[in-house]
């Protein structure tokens, strides 16, 4: 399990039996589908989303038998959409490791990602209600469409921030707040806890998917676990660029930009730019809107057990460089 | 609408609203998303998964607002793994069109896959119980790793029959048996008649699946739709090569095989050692022993009009040329 979760004893815990049902999950007759994917679970990163449906279930009524399926079918179907996304970016690693598609092709992380959909959807059946199902169809379409509308805004100069903050609310911020909502009502939280708990899902989410974007820009590749800068390799232009270039329209820097096919040295360049004018520092300051948005609505909450664990969770994750 | 359902309007007539409920769940805020999968929905072949859901259904209360949308949903879940087979084939054509990842690449054809999954399983939440859901779960993951295995075994020389109807079975068999199965249960058929059902769609899936793999062989490109020999240039052997290989060892031929990366004289070799050793008569004959088989039980039912419809929905079907 991954050291995030060293200070949180109670949820690491959980998590460990999260990972034995997702190993239960993606066993097939086909070895290589099997070996492929316990690899995968193995190296399962901070199973962040599993874990906002544990801390949020904790508000209501807990059931272990039904929440951690219910949470391991979220971590799939993440993974799912994962394995997918690394076939659009041509991504060779994650997380320390080769990725699918990198190291058996596009061919079969195709049908990998949609085993592993199929799977979730076949755990989800069992542990959710038909209406929260729904739920996770309507956020895995949405899920979709932002990473094609990524896709298609590749080496767009003009993409506002409205665009951006759009494309990381269905890629990134949706999924969060689903599994904060569906812990919580599965729970019995009842339907307005469930929102608020999932409103602060959705504004970790977006913080967090900030903070993840200053990261390629500023981490350290062996901190984070994938190469720096990927994002501009493949023309996705994040936050700090977005905000540089809307304070300066360098000729220069755009033209460089428009080249596209970017070496090194242009890489370098275009993250001199973004630091010179702001664009790190301006992002850290939405990422902490955003999480004093969140943090708002946790202190509404009534004192209890699970909301000093959120509030220990979600202050580690948005003061983190990995 | 395909002419194959010209001489049975009933069946046409509700395929007909099958298209419009399709066009409405395809439809997204990104143009290019709503763009591709109107075209495929306008091109979309003989709608067979979607017929069968309908037939079966006549065989119980009939309750159109129930079974057109389940109709639907099952039609767009063959039409991802639609999308996402034509990635691994690097399928130029299909239905006389170029195909997604031809035209727009691999990159959009597995997020316009997914989209259509999650469009799918949100449609199917409404109109499907919960165990019938975990069934149409449990298919997509038989798809997926016949799909695999299929990869996988790509060249094999050693590939039996036997390997052949398992692949055959999970790639097509199973969501044929599903449409039935689904249509006649959630028609209220009850349990018995929907399982006969089932079996009746899953010997119809085998027969279908030979006869399109004799048609890769003996077909007439105008008429299919696709190109022609295009299993063996993938390295996908089927049944007529598999029963010739059986038969006869010829070297040469092993050898060429072997080569891998076929020229069209080539083809043209393999194509005539099938014809030689009885490839295609023996091909035939197994067809038509599951045609007998998908007969045989539905001569078991009772007189009604749409067992009429099925018979004659099922001779056309396995007596095709398209």
């Amino acid at each position: 399990m991954d050291k995030f979760w060293n200070d949180n004893l109670e949820v690491k815990e959980e998590l460990v039996e999260v990972v034995k049902i997702m190993k239960k999950r993606v066993k097939s007759s086909n070895k290589l589908i099997s070996d492929i994917l316990l690899d995968m679970v193995n190296n399962s990163g901070k199973m962040l989303r599993p874990a906002f449906v544990i801390i949020s279930a904790k508000f209501g009524n807990y059931d272990r038998k039904k929440i951690l399926p219910l949470a391991a079918a979220i971590e799939m179907l993440h993974m799912a959409t994962l394995v997918h996304d690394d076939i659009i970016d041509n991504a060779l690693i994650r997380r320390s490791k080769p990725t699918i598609q990198a190291e058996y092709g596009k061919d079969y992380a195709v049908f990998i990602g949609d085993f592993l959909f199929s799977q979730s959807f076949l755990l989800l059946s069992d542990n959710i209600n038909v209406a929260n199902l729904k739920k996770v169809s309507k956020v895995v379409s949405r899920i979709c469409k932002g990473e094609i509308d990524q896709f298609e805004s590749r080496y767009d100069i003009n993409i506002t921030i409205n665009d951006y903050l759009k494309r990381i609310a269905a890629k990134t911020a949706a999924l969060f707040a689903l599994s904060f909502y569906v812990g919580a009502y599965e729970s019995n939280c009842g339907e307005e806890l469930a929102k608020i708990l999932g409103s602060i899902g959705y504004n970790i989410g977006i913080a967090f998917q900030i903070i993840d974007d200053i990261l390629d820009y500023t981490g350290e590749e062996s901190v984070v676990g994938k190469p720096l800068c990927n994002d501009i390799r493949q023309g996705v232009f994040t936050l700090p660029l977005i905000y540089s270039l809307e304070r300066n329209r360098d000729e220069k820097i755009i033209s460089l930009i428009k080249k596209r096919n970017y070496c090194e040295d242009d890489i370098k360049r275009i993250v001199a730019f973004v630091q010179q004018n702001g664009g790190i520092t301006q992002s850290k300051m939405l990422a902490e809107k955003y999480t004093k948005k969140a943090f708002d609505k946790i202190a509404m909450l009534k004192d209890s057990p699970p909301k000093q664990i959120l509030i220990d969770v979600t202050t580690k994750l948005l003061y983190r460089n990995y």
